[in-house]
């Protein structure tokens, strides 16, 4: 990447500075928690149209969608949630790319965590605040500001870009399988999640569970006579714990060294007995299965039942009160796209190009809906974005403004890099 | 005990046995739960008039009780809930003894759970049926029977029997403090708590605890981000069966040795976390701690807490976030009387006098208000009564209707014993 090109997309950059950090708080001041995207995703159809780029929009058809194995929604209708794609075709001979971000943000929790309201898109200190300030509309703005600087140098891409805004990431994919089932497609997809600029070609799935577990009760002053829900959990996460040991010490790929659990077990929820000098006789365990790239979600779903049947926990109680299993809420898929892929040569040149250093690539921590591209659409997807993963989903989320820029200014190096210049 | 006495009271029996067992049905049948106890009284008031004692009522003053530094309870008013006493005076020189019984029940728990109405009172198969027929309204009728068939075979006592029908035993016991406030005494009492005619001199009392754990939070896929408080809970529950071993092998007294755990610890209840791919930041345990004989409240609490606190659990995380421990709801002072005392000593041969054999003479396993007048009174107290601990506050809750006759002649003969008879 020539020199001049950067410098010519940092001094459009410098014009468009004050429009875009205040493109990026009004997206902010919008609360879009889910079934409440519309009026975000009206604002983003005026930035993509405000580029120059084709706007569409549809509504998914939730009939078809919840016929697919990897729907997994609690809505009854997406009336009121379109999905927004901005279309910018072309002149021919290049890779196709499909920029996806996701519109919705997850709740803000208690109020008094934040320090000012949760949507006040104020900026101090550098930082922008608000809840979906990282996670990731700051990741929106930098793509829709990278394709805006393109369009600003009058730069001309041989493959055609798809910008897409969905909704309900937050809840399992079900806006971005929607835009699969519609018929988009490309070479490659670039999803902006809070990595703090690494990149994620490798993708961690996950499913919920909820174990219930029965006890036998009696009086406390007696407790001998009843057998503990809370003893029989104890005994449970104890083997969950060897599960994780178990599914994780076959994790090879040097992309997960700096994790130092792959793939977690995460027991969330505890909730069981109902009185304090009763003994407990029911309990239920809530949880997040971490589902590895190499595994489908049903492999992972069968070893964790198995690992956790009678036979296995190696105590009579549970011959007789098998624990029950239930998966249930959301659920991603995991993804991975190989090293040696040239999306992942192009954006790996584009830092280097940006930034004379080598990129830290790592393998996500958590689901994406990169899983659905590349399980449900076999495209390769790669996760990368400002904003950093440890504020998403916490009271006072934030993202620092230079961050966006930076982000946009490598986007912009990475189009030009993968769909190609049209230098004619 | 001559048998010709016994055989008297078994033959005044037979002819009370129809109204008797019709008493103990319309008890029954009256649901005397929390701050619902007056109809239940007002039958008891009637019962004893028939029978030709004296009767009292008063109601406890909720302003000097709640200044009783032995107070628990929940209620704002005694205004429905007065204390019924029955007095029978004696002819002087004799022993006194106190009868206590409680008229209220614990709740019924769901309704599903009952073959029938919980407040039925059928009889079926030798059993009476309904909340509160072993726990203790059987008891009750037991006594008032004894007294009847004394008064029916015109026996003349030399010490006072003061009959009392209190509120509150199951939360902690605030109507008998009230007859202690307000001055009635003996030179012993009788509960007659459902202990399947075993003799327990000694009382465990017991106290509820919360302990609120800390922990932090962090997504479920980096899990290891953040300090799970439902592994702390696992450490502090480690931590309680240790407690539990330590103040347990300190019991040396026989009494216990048919009690696996003398004086348990129960963790009856846990609830943590709110999200099952959040690490927990919090979770509360709530239990009942047993209390020796042998020890106070407050030095159970002292030993508690302190076997808790930071330096003890050898983590640092507790240095930074001690466990919060509440002692909330109910608790049950511990009771004891020497077996050598002459209160004892009545009973245990009214026992062999009638049965030809010894009585299991045991520790309970659970408090009662005998606690209040052992530790507050200072009056020996022994609980024993029909009905079986195991069917107290389950549903289906019954009493084999001999065992209430077999105790009323057990018990006139006791009264007979310990108060002496006037010959004259």
């Amino acid at each position: 990447m020539d020199t001049s090109f950067i410098t010519a997309l940092k001094k459009a950059l410098e014009k468009r500075r004050a429009e875009y950090t205040e493109k990026l708080k009004k997206l902010i001041q919008v609360p879009t928690t889910f079934l409440n995207e519309q009026h975000g995703q009206r604002l983003i159809e005026k930035y993509i149209s405000d580029i120059g780029l084709e706007v569409n929009s549809f509504i998914p058809n939730i009939k078809v969608l919840k016929k697919h194995p990897s729907y997994m929604s609690n809505r009854d209708t997406f009336e009121n949630s379109p999905i927004i794609i901005g279309e910018w075709k072309g002149s021919g001979g290049g890779n196709s790319i499909i920029l996806n971000s996701h519109i919705d943000v997850v709740p803000t929790g208690e109020r008094n965590q934040w320090y000012d309201d949760p949507f006040s898109g104020v900026f101090q200190d550098g930082f922008i605040y608000g809840r979906g300030a990282t996670d990731m509309k700051g990741g929106t703005i930098s793509l829709l500001l990278a394709l805006q600087l393109l369009s600003d140098i009058q730069v001309t891409l041989k493959g055609d870009v798809i910008f897409q805004s969905v909704v309900d990431e937050e809840c399992g994919g079900a806006g971005t399988l929607a835009t699969i089932l519609e018929g988009y497609k490309a070479d490659g997809v670039l999803i902006p999640e809070p990595t703090n600029q690494k990149i994620f070609p490798l993708q961690q799935g996950s499913i919920w569970f909820r174990l219930k577990l029965r006890g036998r009760s009696a009086h406390g002053g007696t407790r001998y006579e009843g057998v503990s829900a809370i003893e029989k959990a104890m005994q449970v996460i104890q083997q969950i714990r060897q599960i994780e040991m178990r599914r994780n010490q076959r994790i090879n790929d040097p992309l997960y060294q700096n994790l130092p659990i792959p793939i977690p077990i995460n027991v969330g929820k505890i909730s069981g007995g109902d009185w304090p000098s009763s003994v407990p006789d029911y309990l239920e365990i809530e949880g997040r299965l971490g589902v590895s790239p190499e595994e489908t979600i049903e492999e992972a779903k069968e070893e964790f039942s198995y690992l956790l049947s009678p036979a296995l926990l190696q105590d009579p109680w549970f011959e007789q009160y098998p624990i029950d299993i239930e998966w249930f809420g959301a659920s991603w898929l995991p993804g991975k796209i190989e090293q040696t892929h040239p999306f992942m040569k192009a954006l790996v040149d584009s830092f280097e190009s940006l930034y004379h250093k080598k990129p830290r690539i790592e393998a996500s921590p958590w689901g994406t809906d990169a899983g659905l591209f590349s399980q449900v659409a076999h495209i390769p997807a790669i996760v990368m974005g400002p904003g950093i993963t440890e504020l998403a989903h916490f009271p006072n989320e934030k993202i620092k403004l230079e961050n966006v820029f930076e982000s946009a200014i490598l986007y912009a190096i990475f189009l030009t890099n993968w769909c190609k210049l049209d230098s004619d």
